[in-house]
C-alpha cells in the first residue's frame, strides 16, 4: 500500500534484460527491464506477457510481423506465440504476466533469469 | 499482437470514474479511467488492484494513511483493504485487475459500471 516510483526503481539497476520485480498482485508479476540490443527469439507455454515502454522505443518482434513500441504504449503477447525483443538504443520497458514467467521462456540460456531481484 | 497507445485510448472518452477495458491476460484486465473528485470508501474482497498514474496526480486513502501518487508512480492496494481515491484535479490513471473486479468493491451505487467498455 505504498507508492512505488517507477524511475527511482529503474535507476537502482543497470544491466541489459534483466528484469527486477517491484510489485506482485493476484498471482502476477510487475517487473522493470532495462533492454538494448537483440533477444532471442521464444514463446512462453502458459503465460501472456505484457510490455509497457516507460522511456524510450523497441521494436517487437513476431514472425510474421513486427511491432514499434513507443513510450507510453503496451503490447499484449498471448501465450504460444514466439517473439524477439529488439532495441537499438536502451529502452526501458514494465513488464506484466505471471509469477513464474521466466525470461527467456521455452529457452534456458546464459540470458536466462529464473532469480529475480526485488526492488 | 498490435500496439496499443494509452494517450490515444484516453482521448476516446471523458467521463470520469468510469473504467474501459484496453488489453486482458492471464484473466487480468488493464483499464484506462480519468478520476475526479472523492470516491466512496470500498474494498474488494477477492481482488488486489494496481492503480498506476499516467497523467496528473491523486492521493490514495487508506483507513490509517494516505499515499499520494504521482505520473510514473504504482500503488497495490492487497484485497480486503478499505480505500478512497480522492483527485482534486483530473487524473488518468492505468489499472490492473482480475476481469471481474467491480470498480466500487463491496458497494453497489451510482458509480458502479459492471459493464466495461473495451477501446
Amino acid at each position: 500500500m505504498y507508492t512505488i516510483n517507477l524511475a527511482e526503481k529503474l535507476s537502482r539497476f543497470s544491466a541489459h534484460w534483466t528484469p527486477h520485480v517491484v510489485a506482485e498482485l493476484n498471482g502476477q508479476m510487475v517487473k522493470l527491464a532495462k533492454i538494448k540490443g537483440t533477444f532471442d527469439w521464444h514463446h512462453h507455454e502458459q503465460e501472456d506477457e505484457l510490455f509497457l515502454v516507460l522511456r524510450g522505443r523497441f521494436r517487437l518482434e513476431f514472425r510474421d510481423h513486427a511491432e514499434e513500441v513507443h513510450e507510453g504504449e503496451l503490447v499484449v503477447v498471448p501465450r504460444g506465440v514466439e517473439h524477439r525483443p529488439v532495441a537499438e538504443e536502451e529502452c526501458h520497458i514494465l513488464l506484466f504476466e505471471p509469477a513464474g514467467t521466466r525470461n527467456t521462456g521455452n529457452l534456458v540460456n546464459e540470458r536466462t533469469r529464473d532469480q529475480l531481484e526485488r526492488l
